[in-house]
């Protein structure tokens, strides 16, 4: 490593992810010379906001990857697939936030608050990140199933459009434009409308078991994550007309009945989450509320109503509503929270 | 009745749902000398308008409420519980949309599709209508109940804002544009910014259990209508950034094992169902797909992927998708085919 701190690289600086990873390092105080802003050939040349400056963006080509100790890649899974290797090779340590090393066993795939242990014998110089979604849930979850464990998961999630990149959130804002100016929305980036619009999430559904493939990454990646081949985890993603934090609506059947205060007690002393929960005053997670933060918000929590309490006040299955920023910690924060588990334990 | 067709009452007239109820009556081609339509004191006087044409608002008073076939009221608790009884006296039948009668053993609380028969011995004076949310999603689940019988009822909501009215609906434009033009939203209606934002529905939480108003209507409408005091229903409602569409995800627990093409077969022969459900062409319901039509439009059909099918390729467990418009069959249509049945039965 440099004397002066990590060079840290992050390629797909020009998108909503590569923005974000560069915010946080701006806000961390992380010095300008030490960032190499890249992007596709077709955005170098220009500059991105870094904090109140800019850095200059370069193409990311193997010649300007060179002399780094952490490289962020917030790119496509085809670049991923070219750059990480050579990154690796050159000597950097790599996170990668595409899903091209999701499901490959010899990269782990790690939240720092359920598995972030897989890297503390050090060692690994590439580690995935997981889908924004699956990040969120299991990281609201990871006290629950630490405590009681968890047989089943039902989830319903209302997603930001920020997951489907810059273009897509400019799309929202256009056609929300259009609609209240008596005009038809023009879609481009999805197959439906967004702008006053909930609709099936647009990745593409599988003919033989009706999943889409935003389904069925949470799937594959909370298992793989949990390392339980057999997670039961029970999915349905929509998108709505907000701009960038997702919410779910989660049914958990535990494996241990519990009392609602020790889940309550559970969550409150949980790394990354916040409980926001005041039934009187009538407080809860937002897209809105959770928007620009760290964490992930949950609240509404209170045992399933279908099923009587035993003798000692508990229930096996809980209803929660959580909210979490899909792009700062459904992507670049938990990005960067990697790297430095990398950079620390490297 | 009257030799030229029945005189109709409309109170709520300048409410989201009254002005439903006469824009239906309009494309009926119902003759706007046989609609009364009434208002509070505070905006009577003016016109709201009839297809093409307008109607005038009269006060809703016992003087206007003379020589009546059929009122439908569409105003607030309140108003219901004073009108009602007096409409009926007079010799009018009274189809209720306000929660006033919902739960009153007198009253029938009818979604026509479900429990319709419940009109068909005649004789019944005045009828509730459900919750917008309850009508959408037991028409969707009928007949997955009458063929298979159904055990228990996950259901996660998307609620536009017209479920709280007009005032809500112009809420969520001026919100929207209010965020456009870079200034804050202004909540009134709604307790949270609703533009641009996912929160959970604004009825007060029950400080022992934990749901709020909606997600307990559902629970208990829902068992009225299916005669089933110990049905299974866990409910989790949330307001998205829609105008007048409600859109749900639903995971049903049959009694009986079935195979998802017997599933579609019965959700394809339903009276008040379309299935919209392209997985090859990425077309499902969607809020917007929905709005202004008389359907609950069903995709996305599903087993729920953590339970194995059985020998026969069944499953007990699905997941689905319903979209249906809140204002017109979650409102104002179920009201008007209410309305159909008393008449005709009357």
């Amino acid at each position: 490593m440099h004397p002066d701190g990590p060079r840290i690289l992050v390629v797909g600086a020009t998108g909503a992810v590569g923005r974000e990873v560069l915010a946080i390092l701006a806000e961390r105080g992380h010095p300008r010379g030490w960032v190499v802003a890249a992007a596709s050939e077709r955005s170098a040349g220009g500059e991105v906001p870094y904090g109140r400056e800019a850095v200059a963006v370069v193409a990311a080509t193997p010649a300007a990857l060179g002399g780094v100790d952490l490289a962020v890649l917030a790119a496509d899974t085809d670049v991923a697939r070219e750059l990480a290797p050579r990154l690796v090779e050159a000597g950097a340590r790599v996170v990668d936030n595409s899903s091209a090393f999701r499901l490959d066993p010899a990269v782990p795939l790690v939240v720092p608050e359920v598995n972030g242990d897989l890297l503390a014998a050090g060692g690994a110089r590439l580690v995935a990140n997981p889908n924004c979604t699956t990040i969120l849930l299991l990281v609201a979850l990871e006290p629950l199933r630490r405590a009681f464990g968890i047989d089943r998961v039902v989830v319903s999630t209302y997603q930001a459009v920020s997951g489907a990149g810059l273009a897509a959130m400019d799309e929202l804002a256009e056609q929300t434009r259009a609609v209240l100016d008596g005009r038809a929305p023009e879609p481009r980036v999805f197959p439906e409308p967004c702008a006053f619009n909930a609709f099936p999430h647009e990745s593409p559904v599988d003919p033989e078991t009706g999943l889409n493939e935003e389904e069925r990454k949470l799937i594959r990646e909370a298992r793989r994550v949990w390392d339980d081949p057999d997670a039961r985890i029970v999915p349905t993603c929509v998108r709505v007309p907000v701009l960038r934090a997702h919410a779910e609506s989660v049914v958990v059947t535990l494996r241990a009945p519990a009392r609602e205060d020790e889940l309550r007690d559970a969550l409150a002393a949980a790394p990354g989450v916040r409980l926001v929960d005041d039934r009187a005053g009538g407080r809860f997670p937002t897209s809105l509320r959770a928007a620009g933060g760290d964490d992930v918000l949950v609240g509404r929590l209170r045992p399933a109503p279908d099923e009587p309490l035993d003798g000692e006040g508990r229930a096996r299955s809980f209803c929660l509503w959580l909210a979490g920023d899909q792009l700062r910690k459904g992507a670049a924060g938990n990005a960067l929270q990697l790297g430095d588990l990398l950079l620390a334990r490297g």
